[in-house]
């Protein structure tokens, strides 16, 4: 049966050719610029979609929470790293998985160093947070001599092995284009590597560096570093589109939503398809706020997303489109669209499950058992 | 145990006592205007916390999908108003839904009338949707003519019983005060009842409307309406107080979140609680773009708002608090602060299941079984 006659609700459909073909061009980039791909699982979520990425030699992996890491684990990745600062009351969590598995932890201060100190009973790596110019957290490029004090302390530590330093350079998502995107992934990584050069002058040999954003890593070489974490490139989305990391039939993500009303007098499409299945996250569709760019069925997946259509509201469970006259007299009550998420890893937290154009369910860690 | 040192993940907070209040005062306004209160339960989406409606007498329900009907069919609801547009994708369920129970749709094309002329089996009301100025979906109420054919369509069809006009008024999420948001609500009002007795003088008689913002039924009377379809009010938000809909204490639900990082040169902190738990919907604080109020753990729940502290940012699990500086001290990595979210709707659809401040779990329609 034709895949978008099964279609009752918004879906997440999943090209997995798209999704494969991502994932051996971000491994290819890795080799190439020799540094190690620890891919990102918080983007997929996903044990099935995971073993794809097994599959192209990837054995370390990241992810953004200890229930994600317990989640992975549990599916036999046993060097993981939470891209998250250590959070204490979970501390009994970090204890059992460090007993079963590699584990990295994040550090930014010495009030988590004492507490882990106090509490770890388990090996772990430790990676010192580095704030490269995003204010989110971490401790700033240029203040090495509060990162080398706490890179001494985190050595006397008793179950902490220092491995090296570590950022993410989410600025780099306020860039657009090639050329803006590489140079300030450039001055990131400089930085990174100006500071390392620093800590291994004080004497704190052979400390890694950790970077990876998706623009980043599509875009630009990430040589210098050791390893690189992206995580969203394996789906892509409308933002990263925007951005200019990908080209829009790299999006191997849709959500396929019933039309179920139209608005000619205002070239409006109501779909169901709200802020429970996209996300709010917004990007800027030239001038205007955009949830989603919009496409078609064709040939079994989607079209290429229609020019000047976009996602132009999303309440609880409506979304309202709008289409230009070339395209909106080619929409009815009734049909399928597909839109192309502004942030594919909130869409895939709110919708749980995949469908492949194959018609195969793919589950992840949110999904009802 | 102490309430707050069982928590470890962003976990959504319940304040039974006062959801019980804000039922209760909507009842009591309902009634004082000689309306009848349909909640709309896309708020809580918890059969548990329905039956807090059924003990005030509560009969008639609203929701937002079949879904959702489907759910709260299951634990005894026999009136429910799908406050949605037809999807005609949908048809089995409704068929189905509505051999069951008295079930409402909702339309606004002469299409779907169709469409449901022809797949229709059993008995359904039916509801006109009046767009008042909000310009999501429905006929606007200025067009009289084209209401009253669908309506006559309407009662020519076999299976529709046609029950009345029926309106959001998402506008007034735009107004700020009772004055503002009670002007708005009045012109709304008085649209639907010219609407009414402009189709009463054509021969339609008995036609009901149905009106339901929640600043409209916090702030203002009703009277005029048939029934109102408020949901939010059940707990409120950010966004409710930030209209004036609310007192800050009139909030039913926070989200207890664990802090991992303080920034003390920007007076900072760092959450675990992100858009996966918060939503990235937002609302003006003063100058302000912000997700979230911030209140601290006090006398078992959660303290009044503090001034001038807010959610300034949200990544896929992360949240960053801006903490005037009289607060940042009283802040610790691995305390607890409890988020005021946003929009209350998304937070319970993304957490999933709330914790009483007794300590009790409630289960919503999206629960791991």
């Amino acid at each position: 049966m034709d895949l978008f006659s099964t279609i009752k609700r918004p879906t997440l459909l999943l090209d997995e050719q798209k999704a494969r073909l991502n994932i051996d061009n971000m491994a290819a980039r890795a080799q190439n610029a020799g540094v190690i791909l620890r891919p990102h699982f918080k983007t997929h979520q996903s044990a099935a979609i995971g073993e794809w990425f097994r599959e192209v030699g990837i054995t370390a992996i990241t992810v953004s929470s200890v229930d994600m890491a317990r989640y992975f684990a549990s599916y036999g990745w046993d060097n993981i790293l939470i891209a998250f600062p250590v959070n204490w009351r979970e501390i009994d969590e970090i204890n059992q998985l460090a007993g079963e598995i590699n584990l990295g932890l994040l550090l930014e201060s010495r009030d988590t160093l004492r507490y882990l100190d106090w509490h770890l009973k388990q090996p772990c790596n430790a990676w010192i947070k580095v704030d490269v110019g995003y204010q989110r957290t971490g401790i700033p490029w240029n203040q090495p001599e509060s990162v080398l004090n706490l890179a001494r302390e985190i050595q006397r530590s008793r179950f902490l092995r220092l491995r090296g330093l570590l950022t993410h350079a989410g600025h780099t998502y306020h860039a657009r284009g090639s050329q803006e995107v590489c140079q300030l992934s450039q001055e990131n990584l400089n930085r990174m590597i100006t500071l390392r050069d620093q800590l291994t002058q004080a004497g704190l040999d052979r400390l890694e560096i950790s970077v990876g954003d998706t623009p980043s890593c599509s875009l630009c070489s990430q040589s210098g570093a050791t390893e690189i974490r992206p995580g969203n490139f394996v789906f892509y989305d409308a933002q990263q589109w925007n951005i200019g990391s990908c080209h829009a039939d790299q999006i191997a993500v849709a959500v396929a939503c019933p039309v179920v009303a139209t608005h000619p007098e205002r070239n409006e499409v109501v779909i169901y398809g709200g802020a429970v299945h996209l996300s709010k996250d917004a990007f800027d569709y030239g001038a205007y706020t955009a949830f989603g760019l919009v496409s078609l069925p064709e040939d079994g997946g989607w079209s290429m997303p229609l020019d000047g259509a976009y996602v132009r509201g999303l309440s609880q469970e409506h979304g309202i489109i709008h289409l230009p006259d070339e395209y909106f007299n080619q929409v009815r009550v009734g049909d399928i669209v597909c839109v192309l998420p502004s942030h594919s890893c909130l869409a895939v937290t709110l919708l749980r499950d995949y469908l492949t154009l194959e018609g195969r369910a793919i589950a992840t860690m949110h999904s009802k058992p």
